[in-house]
């Protein structure tokens, strides 16, 4: 029996009690995707981001090493953030000061999940 | 007490023994998950597919209603994918019979989380 390894670390963040305000900035959840993947040391490819009305925002941060998302509901203060990432040297727990930084949550909850699961 | 509903569906689907040259496959992958976004009645917003050296193709249709991700592996027959809906009108398990029939994994694996958890 071998060595149980992973190809990706997933972590699912359920935020709430967010600042309602940056939950729907458009253009500040966009630099916080693009701080968040310098932050772990991932490669971006590019980033996208989408304003609903009238409110809330999505946006979605590809990377050489997977990606992160985002989807707002500013009227709940409510985020629902994927950091998903593959590879040794990017480490996702490495975005959430970022993220606590700019969306303020007085609740933040994480479900850490490993992806493509194999023995070495 | 009221009752527990939630903002978003989310399946985390883990794939192995998938056909190696669809899981390379950027155009088809592409166009699997425009026909996946079809198939459970999601808005598609855009849709964003990246092609690595040597192998392995990266894609996120970024919805009016969250988003369907895909990372491939070829060398290993695996494919990491997420299917996050919100709203009532949208089904994600809707979207699984277009992945299976495009990337024909031998093994399925599907978690289901619900995320935004609210009592109404």
């Amino acid at each position: 029996m071998g060595l149980l390894k992973h190809l990706g670390k997933h972590l699912i963040l359920e935020l709430w009690g967010c600042d309602s305000k940056a939950l729907d900035d458009q253009k500040g959840i966009e630099k916080m995707l693009i701080d968040a993947v310098k932050a772990c040391g991932a490669t971006l490819i590019c980033v996208k981001t989408h304003k609903f009305s009238p409110q809330g925002v999505t946006g979605v941060a590809v990377l050489a090493e997977s990606h992160i998302s985002i989807h707002t509901w500013p009227e709940l203060g409510y985020a629902a953030i994927d950091v998903f990432t593959c590879g040794e040297h990017v480490n996702p727990e490495d975005a959430l000061p970022t993220i606590k930084s700019f969306l303020k949550p007085s609740n933040f909850e994480v479900i850490d999940i490993k992806r493509g699961n194999i023995v070495d």
